[in-house]
């Protein structure tokens, strides 16, 4: 894995020159150097780099690949495309999408009442906005404001009792009206009919009995001319696009039947989103069998055979994929502050003149360790280990003898790897994984990866430099937080390899690509760690370094934690202040030097900053 | 379940009383009428309910506990406890637990440089403080600030270079110094020695050749006499006490040899947390196989008998259990907005004069399903509509006989549940798995229950009243958040039954409890869902109710989400206010109007209110 897989997970946004990773466009700078410049400003911790150039490679790439289906299959209907807000809600990524999106009519997607607002806000003019998830009076009322301010607005009705209240809502409010869309709810996506996400058990949707009552309902209403869309979802990072196709049948089936129940202006079919990116750094373990090239071709085609079949108008065709947009944008760089090395050398051996009987057998094994003997003996110190460590805990040896024991276990396992390490032995691939370095990592898993942590999803990780060099350990890496859960262990089947580093010579960086969607909202103040610091960086010929950085936000400040979980700020100084002004053990100096102290460290963030020497 | 395992989890701090849930305490109030007071003042939305006296409760039973133990074995070692914040950092929990642990001298424990600057900030005189995870060197000098204040505080050092950090630092500050405690690496916890948590590879702590080395190092820095504690933590939740009897024998035998090796001042064994508390409502899905008294009992005995054996004082006691503290404290209450039933009757089947064949047969199979054939026949129903939707995604047939298709099975699976039902089948408990009913509920999955989403932690769950009804629904929940994952599916091995209600004629409420620990500081901001409304309830016999409503804290308004995430907000108001001045859609009245909507909706939460007649 010289290059990380990148040839993998990468999509040519990044090459490899002079050991770095180094942004493929323009002067192509490097994200080690892109670091190192936010750092002069005192700016420690963990960085969240964005890159518009990356948003918007990819929202040309899916109004590119469509545009080529439409053309290849002379397909009349209309391609349309919303950003899901839930993805990634965050200013510097959201202004930029829909600033890049304009030319398109990118239009936005919302799940809930604040981002319905947000979408209200900054949605380019005559985009679509889409308003999914359940809705109560309140929101479908911000739905027809939305519609009376000029936006061109669907609302989703998820169940019969919305659509009541949109009737409702129709009748009480002025002229304009939102367009009103059905969630169907599938069979056949999914595996198997009661399948979790889009099958008949699934959340949302209506069966067919409820849309033969929803169309009679708007029918009765005098809505039906504002029915406009069929929407269906199955299912977020689509691995496999056979579920796709079978869904795409038979909703296509649902739309042309519907218009033969006299939904005349119904006109789109919205695919929800779905469409998968690939996080593996390892063709062992890809996440998706298609391209968007493909995956384009199959709906267009899929959609035109089924209208003409059913002499049907061929539908506009909505798409509201969040991940594909927003994944690549981030970067999550983090400093390694520390190496864990559990180096087991003969000096650290402090053997008494008479040992206990096993730690001199331990002795012997390792001394007489061949190519031939090996396993055997590797199995007999083991083995030894645990009746020594057992003699200690029953007060027959002592800490010394405890300390030898470990030392001299290391010291045959090392030896027996690379006696052995060659013939690939389950038992030998087994304890190299155990014997990891542990690479001390200064961000939070919970923050910043909360996927790792509840799906267990991967993301491709690399260091920032160095990528001229063998990649010697297999590393597992460490959070900061103080949970045994903020690790991201090696793993034989994606497995890890980083520098031997001295981190207090020289900065080590790792690079976790990929984070752009979810992990931002989803990230958990575990410790009282907060959303890392964050800066936009645009790619620029005419700068000389090729790059400008933009809206650098450091991570808030403990102060400001605080005062989000509603402490009373101005409590937490006096209560300071007072311990610190009557504390006997300090003179007058020393309380003044410490009060400054407090004041800085409730004013910075809570990150870690100096280990070592050069500090992090 | 008459009273939806109670008698497992409660532990009798609630009673029902004329179907209602009511806190065991004083007037005993219910639940649903505290609830019912609160939303009187416009408040809708979940509802976090915050109980002190359950915290007074837990602190007192842990206290009582080792004060018998110690008794009862004539125990020399004092008992110390910290809460560790990570647990729950929140204002209204900390800053009671503080007060009422005053007498006790309960301390506080610390993770992260915020977390140590409130336990600075909050923690009794004198009470204990404890430092853990990896620590930089501000924070190392927090922490010496705190022993400069003239806190009680103890440091735990992670690794080798900390200790360096630590003797830097004692060389540069002034007189006081924090007392420092080494974190112990054990071989024997967890499952096998290379168990993750606590284990030889775990994320903290020092081998014994690492002890070895940290002692010669305090000694020849002087440091030796604040050695005073060493640490260990075998994991969240134990379960099994087994684990935790071979780590004390292994961390007695430490102490002792370290004792032996010139740490005369080492006094004190940190157990760290682990003490678990029972989630379970059913008796075959137990969380925990021990009691309090049990584990205390253990504790002092087994180091008692260590001390003796190896001729050292009985050290001191630390625990650090926070979810045993926390977690019963707090329960979230939230209103079922919607069901989501799916009756087929036969009323809404609407058969043609000339069906498909299919459809003509899953007729007849229903009419004349006997109990002698009912299993062939459900089996051969749902083989017709696999068939039959097949078909429709062919075009053969079209949306009426598809909803007939999906009421006639339905009907048939109804008529073969009543016919089969008693006999136990495993195909007909799958299906009756499959017809539960679902229930919207007004909460984030992803922002009140983490841990259900992260580590498939279940909370018992029930409504707040009707409980001299017999619950016939088997029920699924579904929060309101756009994510299939957000909800908590029907599960056989821990049913959920719920009432059939109407909830636009009376409100139904469901409490989860037990949602004190962890479940607010990783709560997530799924679809800007946020904390939700929370209120400390003190029982106060003297109040005509029975209690107080103190400390009503509002979930932040839509506005105040928008501005945390570094939104400039009156940008947002100005873009909307704009669009609606320039909409040629409406007249002047009507935007006067909206806008005074708009100010509303931005300055409520994002929860929902409004569903069907009555509101929420």
């Amino acid at each position: 894995m010289g290059n990380y897989g990148l040839n993998i997970w990468g999509s040519n946004n990044f090459v490899i020159e002079n050991g770095k990773v180094c942004i493929n466009k323009g002067m192509k700078p490097a994200l080690y150097d892109i670091v190192e410049e936010i750092r002069k400003g005192d700016i420690r911790g963990p960085i969240l780099l964005r890159f518009p150039h990356l948003i918007k490679k990819q929202i040309d790439t899916v109004y590119n690949s469509f545009r080529k289906a439409k053309v290849e299959f002379h397909y009349n209907g209309e391609f349309n495309a919303v950003y899901p807000l839930k993805v990634n809600q965050y200013p510097g990524f959201v202004k930029n999408l829909v600033e890049i999106g304009k030319p398109y009519g990118y239009g936005l997607e919302a799940g809930s009442k604040a981002e319905l607002l947000l979408a209200m806000s900054y949605n380019n003019d005559d985009a679509p906005i889409t308003v999914n998830g359940f809705k109560d009076k309140e929101m479908i009322n911000i739905g027809f404001i939305a519609a009376e301010m000029g936006h061109n607005i669907t609302l989703t009705i998820e169940g019969l009792n919305e659509l009541e209240s949109i009737i409702e809502t129709a009748g009480e409010r002025f002229a304009p009206k939102p367009n009103i869309g059905l969630r169907i709810r599938l069979h056949s996506s999914g595996i198997g009919i009661w399948a979790k996400s889009g099958g008949i058990n699934s959340k949302f949707g209506l069966t067919s009995t409820e849309l033969i009552k929803a169309v009679s309902m708007l029918k009765d209403a005098g809505l039906l001319e504002y029915f406009t869309m069929i929407h269906f979802h199955i299912g977020s990072q689509i691995t496999d696009i056979n579920p796709l196709k079978k869904a795409l049948r038979e909703a296509g089936n649902i739309y042309a039947e519907l218009r033969k129940m006299g939904a005349h202006n119904l006109k789109a079919i919205n695919l929800g989103g779905g469409l998968a990116i690939e996080y593996s750094q390892y063709k062992n373990t890809l996440n998706r069998n298609y391209t968007l090239a493909e995956y384009a071709n199959d709906v267009v085609f899929l959609l035109k055979t089924i209208a003409n079949q059913k002499q049907e108008p061929e539908p506009d065709i909505f798409i509201e994929s969040g991940r594909y947009i927003a994944a690549s944008h981030a970067i999550l760089i983090a400093p390694v502050l520390e190496l864990f090395s559990q180096e087991y050398t003969e000096g650290k051996l402090f053997l008494k003149e008479k040992n206990p009987p096993l730690v001199a057998e331990l002795l012997d094994l390792y001394r007489s360790m061949k190519p031939g003997n090996a396993l055997e003996y590797l199995h007999d110190s083991i083995d030894h280990m645990e009746s020594l460590l057992t003699l200690f805990d029953l007060g027959y040896i002592d800490l010394q003898d405890r300390s030898n024991t470990e030392v001299l276990v290391n010291l045959v396992i090392k030896r027996a790897v690379s006696m052995l390490g060659d013939k690939n032995l389950t038992e030998i691939m087994d304890i190299q994984e155990r014997v990891q370095e542990r690479y001390l990592v200064n961000f939070s898993l919970f923050q910043s990866l909360p996927d790792y942590w509840g799906i267990g999803q991967t993301f491709p990780v690399m260091p920032l430099d160095r990528l001229d060099e063998t990649p010697t350990r297999s590393a597992s890496l460490w959070d900061i937080t103080c949970d045994s859960d903020g690790e991201i262990g090696f793993n034989l089947n994606n497995p890890l390899f980083l520098h031997d580093v001295d981190v207090t010579e020289r900065n080590y960086f790792l690079g976790f690509f990929l984070v752009g969607a979810y992990q931002e909202v989803l990230g958990m103040s575990h410790n009282l760690f907060t959303h890392p610091t964050e800066a936009v960086i645009r790619i620029e010929d005419k700068d000389p370094k090729g790059y400008v950085v933009e809206g650098l936000l450091e991570s808030q400040c403990i102060q400001d934690i605080l005062e989000d979980m509603d402490y009373d700020v101005r409590e937490i100084q006096d209560n300071l202040h007072e311990r610190i002004e009557k504390s006997p053990l300090i003179d007058d100096k020393q309380r003044k030097h410490i009060l400054g102290e407090i004041y800085l460290f409730l004013n910075d963030n809570g990150y870690l900053k100096t280990i070592g020497k050069e500090g992090e």
